[in-house]
C-alpha cells in the first residue's frame, strides 16, 4: 500500500490553508516535494507581510530552494489547495518545478483561464481534494462578508 | 523644466541593473516610484539567492510594500529596465500598480507575449532608453558565452 499518495500530501497542504486561515489570510497552502520528503512549505501571507508578492506557493518555492540551496526544482513536485494566479504559475515555469498537483480549481484567477499552456513543461494534475480545499476558501470569504 | 521625467528614473533603474551586472546576474534593474520619490529598488538576484522569485520587480515591489506599509501601489510607477515576465506582470496585477515603464522589449519571456491584456488596468510605457537597457544584456550575455 503507497503511503505518500497525492492525497496524503495535499492533507499537509491543506493544514498550511488552515493557518492561513487562523491568521484570517485568504486560506491557500503549498509545499514541495522531492523523493517523498517535504523540502519546503508556505502559507498566504499577503495581509500579514502587507506584500501581493506572499503568495503560498512563492514562499514555498524559496523555503524548497533554500533546503536544496538550488534554484532550480525541476525533480520536485508541488502541492497547492489552489488552482495556482499567474504569478505564481510564472514562478513555477521559472523553478522547473517538474509536477504540480492542485485541489480546487480558480476560474477567476487562476493560470489557465489565460493560458494553460504556461505551464507546458510541468505535468499538471488537479481536482485533489478539490472540496475540502474549495469549502475552506468559501468558508473564509462567507465569514468575510458578515 | 521637467526634472523627474520618465528617463531621469528610467537612468536610476539601469544603475540598478549595472549593480546585477557587476554581481553576475542577469542586468535587470526596477523601481517604484510615488510622487517623484523612489520607494522602492529591487535588481536582479537569483542567482546569488538561488531563487527564481528574486527578480528585480518582485524585490521592487516587497521594498515598496514596506515602504508604505501596504500592499496596494495603485498611485505609484514602477521602471523597470526590460520588459516583466510572466511571474511579474502577476505581482504588478496584484499590487494594482498604475503605470509601468520599461525599457526594451522582451520577446520569448515578455509577458505581453502571451497575454498583452493580463495589465489591462495598468498604464504601459514601452522604449524608454531601450538601447542602454538592452545593451547591458547583449554585453552579459556575450560575456557568458565567453
Amino acid at each position: 500500500m503507497e503511503v505518500f499518495t497525492d492525497e496524503y500530501f495535499m492533507a499537509k497542504a491543506i493544514e498550511l490553508a488552515m493557518q492561513a486561515y487562523e491568521e484570517e489570510e485568504i486560506p491557500i497552502g503549498a509545499l514541495v516535494v522531492y523523493e517523498n520528503r517535504i523540502i519546503g512549505k508556505g502559507y498566504n501571507q499577503t495581509e500579514k507581510l502587507q506584500d501581493v508578492t506572499a503568495h503560498a506557493e512563492m514562499l514555498a518555492i524559496t523555503a524548497a530552494s533554500n533546503s536544496v540551496n538550488g534554484k532550480y526544482l525541476s525533480d520536485c513536485t508541488m502541492y497547492i489547495t489552489i488552482e495556482p494566479c499567474v504569478m505564481c504559475a510564472g514562478a513555477i515555469q521559472w523553478s522547473r518545478l517538474g509536477k504540480i498537483v492542485w485541489g480546487a480549481s480558480e476560474p477567476k484567477f487562476g493560470f489557465s483561464r489565460l493560458d494553460a499552456q504556461l505551464l507546458g513543461k510541468t505535468a499538471l494534475v488537479s481536482g485533489v481534494m478539490a472540496e475540502q480545499c474549495s469549502d475552506l476558501m468559501k468558508r473564509f470569504f462567507a465569514s468575510r462578508r458578515k
